[in-house]
């Protein structure tokens, strides 16, 4: 029998989930991996108001440092999330030689390299399977799954939050307001829901995605990040007639040693399978060659999601042994990579005016493309009621970013256009 | 640098892609992986037919002995498929202290349990990615990527013919022979299809899978297996005028230390993301607790993506080192488990019976399915033009197999009956 004490650091909803599936699954786990998880010390600043009674054998403290100094601690599991403190202790955890577990997306997005670098200079590893889509095992896949394949593309629904709205907006005919107010009322969403719906959080979770992928770090500014707060119900009315849906995409590329990393709504085909993905469910697609597209979902939030796989990462752990090298520890990278700029990104993108209801309106703004040289496949004009404004929406073929932009400056200043233009990219996932 | 020295048994189709693979990708391998994989014999007995003009520095033998007994091969390669002489190679490569990766669902299904017990005995491993779903890690996610969570229910699309042959039917709107003989001109079948069409390579499949889901090996002969080939254009239709999709799956639930597994054609509900699973694709719907349910698919079937499962057992061999335990490799099984019978299960059906076209027939049909205590939803009789025999489509409650299988024996025998009743079973997933 293996034998592992675990120095828990932060005892929230993820923390105490894993204490729980640890109790719940004691025999199932020593019967089928031969291994026994004990939970010495666990570590947390508002220990009194926690419910800690099925924590017999725990010692209980709020100085991290009474677990990352005990040579009896094997894995150090952080879950108190951002970088600091966490930062200090992932570093001084590896440093006293012991194997850390983290579901800090964050931390992993913004440090990865230094620890992963530490990590190898100290022979211990660090497992962060929750960092991305929660027990969805999206590390595992890209790190050991699908090894040997050369990976071209990559689109992930990322954040359960996001999707829950677009959901729905879409599904249930709600604004943007009130189905955020949904999701916070379900719990799939913070009362400060900012990190969510401006898209950060899934560039977080994408810049760890890209080194596992690709082999490189990219750094959250290099990553084009927007949200969702400006998608309209008219963009959700107008998508469904063009038989798409919008999707809040984590999307990574490479062509030509180039790497384009963004995250923003996204408009893809209702037949593409990241389509039926809904709700707080996550999926990660992967263009891999020679093996061709690969799809991966399930539940990417929620305690026992995350607790799974916290959980996974100390079998995987156990059953890897001190001395494993994980390809997720990258120790180097592709320094021959470059990032591509997002004004370079060549996109065709849905966009939507709202305009006075006046003859010649169409006429100028289509003028404005025209002469940018950016090429429109439709244009419908949506009939309001009651209003002077109305929507119009247009499909435009392939233009560059910089281009685009440029363009909608110059219609957003003309007096005719009464809000800022709407932008959505369309992208061809196959 | 590590070097890995492959002996490579059997040239066909996979391991030609094998061969072609780790040429393409070498210095990736070595750039990311850090080591250096080399064919130095292979071994088939039709070598002379055979391009093998890139392995250059391989010796090329018809006696696998010549690798099997030498002592600079790390790691066996076996693909040549079938019990006989595979079996016998399985084991004497585990014997002489080697690793054995292998292709091979038949081998692993009906001698996996023998040859996991020799491996631990020599303290090597067996890797078969390939095994099911070709590339698609679904070895590696239900040993690796979900451990600590216990699996309730399995649910898989893992035969690319079959699933070819139903989405022709439905999309292309082909007869069952026109979308076999489609299937056979683009290579997703081959050409004698039997053992795909009638369920057996799914079955051969199921019993890996459950293996690794339940920790139970259990026989062939114990999974209820029914093919496709009874499937007609009149069962596609009405599958869709129900908003289902007929899809052949491989289903396995574990309920009160009961095990059930059985292979049929299956009704499942449009909405379903496995119902989305069209062509060669196949995929693994997985219940976990207390992760959720998780969906893997990707291209099951095709040269390169069972070269790219082999390849990843490989890079995988090399970055565990040769002395790890794989969780893949059971060393011994849940002896509590027993498997539930066929006939004790409980399913809704759909029937079709193709009846005399007058009257009093339907009052007939229902009265024997009443009399069994069969509770019937709902009833469709189709007109057809130009002929006296229409079918009858009824969907009827929960029912055993015993119950129902007894009720439609009856009907069988009654002479407005002109064929065998079709009985498909739906299933509710979620």
């Amino acid at each position: 029998m293996n034998k592992i004490n675990i120095g828990l650091i932060g005892y929230g909803v993820v923390g105490s989930g894993v204490a729980k599936m640890l109790l719940k699954r004691k025999s199932f786990i020593k019967n089928k991996y031969h291994t026994e998880f004990s939970i010495k010390t666990l570590c947390d600043r508002s220990l009194g108001k926690k419910d800690t009674k099925n924590l017999t054998h725990t010692k209980f403290t709020k100085n991290y440092l009474d677990i990352i100094n005990d040579p009896e601690i094997d894995v150090v599991v952080e879950l108190i999330g951002g970088m600091n403190p966490a930062k200090k202790i992932a570093q001084q955890t590896l440093q006293n030689g012991k194997h850390l577990i983290t579901a800090n997306k964050e931390l992993m997005a913004n440090a990865g390299q230094e620890l992963f670098a530490l990590a190898q200079k100290k022979s211990v590893s660090i497992y962060y399977e929750s960092a991305v889509g929660a027990g969805i095992p999206i590390i595992q896949t890209l790190s050991e799954g699908v090894v040997g394949n050369q990976f071209t593309g990559l689109f992930g629904i990322i954040n359960g939050t996001c999707n829950y709205i677009l959901t729905e907006m879409t599904k249930s005919n709600l604004s943007f307001d009130q189905a955020l107010k949904s999701a916070q009322e379900k719990g799939y969403a913070e009362s400060d829901p900012t990190l969510d719906i401006n898209g950060m959080d899934s560039a977080h979770k994408l810049a760890i995605l890209v080194s596992l992928a690709f082999g490189k770090f990219i750094k959250i500014k290099d990553i084009y990040t927007e949200g969702i707060t400006h998608i309209s119900h008219d963009d959700i009315e107008q998508a469904e007639k063009l038989d798409l849906s919008i999707k809040l995409l984590a999307i990574a590329k490479m062509t030509d040693d180039k790497i384009e990393a963004r995250v923003h709504p996204t408009l893809i085909s209702k037949e593409h399978p990241l389509a039926a993905i809904n709700s707080i469910y996550n999926a990660l697609y992967l263009n891999a060659d020679p093996l061709g597209d690969v799809l991966l979902s399930g539940e990417g939030a929620g305690q026992m999601a995350a607790a799974s796989g916290v959980v996974s990462d100390l079998i995987n752990l156990a059953g890897k042994g001190q001395n494993a090298h994980l390809w997720s520890n990258l120790s180097d990278e592709n320094k021959k990579l470059k990032t591509r700029k997002i004004d370079d990104i060549e996109s065709k993108f849905y966009l939507r005016f709202m305009a006075s209801d006046k003859p010649g309106v169409l006429a100028k703004i289509t003028g404005v493309l025209g002469r940018a040289g950016i090429g429109i496949n439709s244009v419908t004009q949506k009939q309001h009621h009651q209003t002077s404004t109305v929507p119009v929406i247009m499909l435009t073929d392939y233009s560059t970013e910089k281009k685009l932009r440029s363009a909608l400056n110059t219609i957003h200043k003309m007096p005719v256009v009464k809000a800022k233009p709407v932008a959505i990219r369309m992208e061809k996932l196959w």
